[in-house]
């Protein structure tokens, strides 16, 4: 290998695709696609998503105080792509999709009801960090598809079947591959290393 | 599919494997596992990532301002499990992981020169939320193997052969899997849907 340096840029491996459900001030529901988030705090357990203000799932999260974000499988990534292209401001992306708005249980906005699941988050703090601000949002329920449960009663992603986003430096979508090896036991062995 | 609520709980699919490099205030350099992260901000350009209070990381960003983001390959799986597991206050990881410590030649922090690439940050904000606290750091310049960079001259997935966590509720890691199609246009023949 040959290290060099690059230029700075918004690349890391692997990028989730997260679509991010909001009520307007009208009631209408939107869904986004989101790359720039994830989870941010254990307890209480929260998500962090970073959208620009030119978008309209922007304003409708600080009118609304709430989000939800879901993950989408693998039949869903042309879905997923579109709702990322067009804003809601001139498309009603629901019917467009064919996807299901249903409001959720516990926060003022919608999911789309035929995703594997949805994060269901009451914003807690925004930060303008540039041209993105940053909405950390406390995850206060779930709602899944009862079939993507693994043993643990949480999402399992070998039955979700996400997808991700290979970023800048290869803008496609990607599935999940092969089961490497278990974490918190796969580095155990190099306890005993003898560089130690 | 048959929809029901489930308890909240940090559940995102896919979650990064993050190598986060830290300098102590003795200049020992040191490296941890961290999946609550990712890409914040779009300009500047900035990495978010969250840690708990009792790592040696958070008082060693806090103390130098700065911090590396490494992506291990598929070939570090063990290395990278092993630095989540143990602290750095009792171990010298680098030299037990066999691991190279470089020192940035942007920013008073340390990378892993074997990484397929590194972001070098400078810290910019940081936020308590919890058990968690988010580090926000502007990234100000990518140390890369020139073999993982592709056509755009930025690290390409496809090359890095980049690894993810399954997360709570499927605890192993897992490759990239198939390319599935081209992003910001494979959601574009929906806009001729009958439906909209």
């Amino acid at each position: 290998m040959r290290r060099i340096a690059i230029r700075p840029a918004t690349v890391l491996h692997p990028h989730p695709v997260l679509l991010i459900g909001t009520f307007g001030s009208d009631g209408k529901p939107n869904l986004m696609t989101a790359s720039w988030g994830g989870i941010c705090c254990s307890d209480p357990p929260c998500v962090a998503v970073s959208l620009r203000e030119a978008t309209l799932t922007y304003h409708n999260i600080l009118g609304a105080g709430a989000f939800t974000v879901g993950v989408p499988s693998r039949k869903h990534v042309q879905v997923a792509d579109y709702v990322g292209i067009v804003s809601g401001r001139s498309h009603d992306k629901f019917p467009e999709t064919g996807l299901t708005p249903c409001k959720s249980e516990k926060v003022n906005a919608p999911l789309a009801a035929e995703l594997p699941f949805s994060l269901e988050c009451r914003l807690l703090q925004h930060h303008k960090l540039g041209l993105h601000t940053m909405f950390i949002g406390e995850i206060v329920g779930i709602q899944a598809d009862e079939e993507v449960l693994g043993p643990m009663g949480l999402p399992d992603i070998e039955k979700t079947r996400a997808i991700l986003w290979g970023g800048l430096g290869n803008n496609h979508y990607f599935a999940v591959g092969e089961k490497l090896s278990e974490a918190f036991s796969a580095g155990m062995s190099l306890r005993g290393n003898p560089r130690t």
